[in-house]
């Protein structure tokens, strides 16, 4: 016996599969060709004096188990979650979002477009994230610089930044294109584009280009060796991004 | 249809709303007004052998959807569950208290009126936590000096505390009423009230009181520019705490 | 009315018992007397072109509520999940795994017997660990050495190892048998036989023979005072784990 509930206002494209014990709400709109895995809640219960809040999943998006999105969020084709995600209110995305499981993105977000979050990252309210950009495991963006307080700066994260497992973005940090934080680091302040960061004092330790593997040959930027992991239509924009960084090279003296 | 499993010897109270694809078990006691999200498991299934486990949840609590809440803890008014969320067995709760999502509260614990936890906290077996305390996304409580062992030492959390993102309060910790560690901090030890403790070695860096935003002016103790987050009937009561914290610099030679 | 969803493919054992709003599979075997909880999803589904991916989960086994398993996985008996567990597919474990709340094993991992992890912790795709092994709270065990890249490199745990609360494990890093990383460590490179290490750059700081609680006069390594943890059958093999890591103490200059 088949068992969810899906509201008859959804609008759900053509071709899209939806797992049991899956409740879709109303104002939800699903692109063609989706798949929603077992036990998801996607969109919000209406209130009573409230709007309505649209959810717009994109088409050939994939949502797997245990998540939950809520309503008044608007994310474009090919979105991708693990299990367990939670994603609310408010929140902008772009083509080819990965969301990995268990993680957090607590509302008013914007990000660009192929941003890919692994597992455990906590995405804090407001934060501004660019185009294609990595959050590795239990990185955390954080926005009140003063906690507990109604002080809030959030985050923001240029296109192609990389963030390594366990480091914490501090409140008001702005990471320019191309930085990138190592595991485990705080990262705080202005980080300059194309910049490594390191330490519980976010020191600037050398540019990017500096980052290789000996035994592979592989070096960053990272769009010089990682291009072919994404669509075919994004791989100029990445290439002209890669050359951007590497020029941002000339600023860091010691290279 | 309908789906959701609720005993019939649960007692549920006025105007409760009850989610899809939830399980309420016996010997559940929920107050009015109380909400109950989609996917939650509310209570522990009765053993052949055992006793009842009673849990209370008190009236106007909210628990979001895919929360597990073990049965023979009780909770006071205005519980507010996040997402995901997983609390066992033996918890005693005062007023208010606030639970981020993907939080593990792991038994045996006892916590005051008025705490928040956000996201991804980690609540060791028999830690005890005072009112009014915080604690920020991946905050750890240990309870295990020397792991793995069958020593149990967990920490201690007066009045006030505050724990910031990341930080692991160590098995054995006792912080004093007001005191705070800040991101990433490896917690330990006996800190003094008001204190602010940072880095690996859990360093006392001065007295709360220092801790200040120069743009908008506010300064800590937190509970002279946060109060009024708090319902009415909890004002006076932080008031007094925030001058107790306040009074507390006179032990900090440099302030 | 009860709702769950179970394939009449899968192979189920006498005496299980399965929750509320759970999904079993095709090709699921689950051996006599296991427990699954409510709102678990357990098996994969079967794709068109596919072979049929295998689930076997052994007898006495325990998967607790909102827990994802994948197809193509082998558990031993006494398989022991808490809640919102994610373990994807080609995972080999043997006797006993205890896989604590939010833990996520993220494929093409091979587990011995016994291995325990606590909540939160992430264990990186093609990860080897042995028998006996401990993973305290927000562990993490990575694989890419350079972020992102095609380059894999996961890490290795031998028996016996003990890892803290919050350390990562870099890639590429092989602990030997009765190592110790300290709570918040960097794990990285090649540990030695029972070695403690501690901080952002690995430093071994003595051997495991060196920890020790002086109120309760415990001393690692933790086979001499924690055997009794496990089944009888397990002893034995604990008890000489033990007496190898102790002998390890000859190659530590100081102690």
């Amino acid at each position: 016996m088949s068992c969810r509930q899906i509201s008859p206002l959804a609008r759900i494209g053509a071709d899209v599969r939806i797992g049991e014990h899956t409740t879709i709400h109303d104002d939800v709109v699903i692109g063609d060709g989706a798949t929603i895995g077992d036990c998801c809640v996607i969109g919000s219960a209406r209130t009573r004096e409230g709007e309505p809040r649209i959810l717009e999943i994109g088409p050939g998006s994939t949502i797997r188990s245990h998540t939950a999105v809520y309503g008044g969020s608007r994310f474009g084709p090919g979105l991708q979650t693990g299990h367990h995600v939670l994603i609310r209110e408010n929140t902008r995305a772009g083509t080819g979002l990965r969301v990995g499981s268990y993680t957090d993105i607590e509302g008013d977000c914007a990000l660009g477009d192929y941003v890919s979050c692994h597992s455990y990252v906590h995405i804090g309210k407001g934060s501004r994230i660019g185009d294609f950009v990595w959050l590795y495991s239990q990185v955390t963006l954080t926005n009140d610089p003063l906690p507990p307080s109604f002080v809030e700066r959030p985050a923001v994260l240029e296109d192609g930044v990389v963030v390594c497992v366990g480091a914490i973005v501090m409140p008001g940090t702005h990471m320019n294109a191309g930085s990138y934080a190592t595991a485990g680091t705080l990262v705080q302040g202005e980080i300059p584009e194309g910049a490594v960061v390191a330490g519980r004092d976010s020191t600037v330790v050398g540019h990017v280009s500096r980052l290789f593997d000996l035994q592979t040959m592989t070096r960053h930027p990272w769009m010089r060796h990682y291009a072919e992991r994404y669509p075919a239509e994004a791989r100029e924009r990445i290439r002209l991004l890669g050359e951007r960084i590497q020029a941002s090279r000339a600023a860091f003296t010691k290279d």
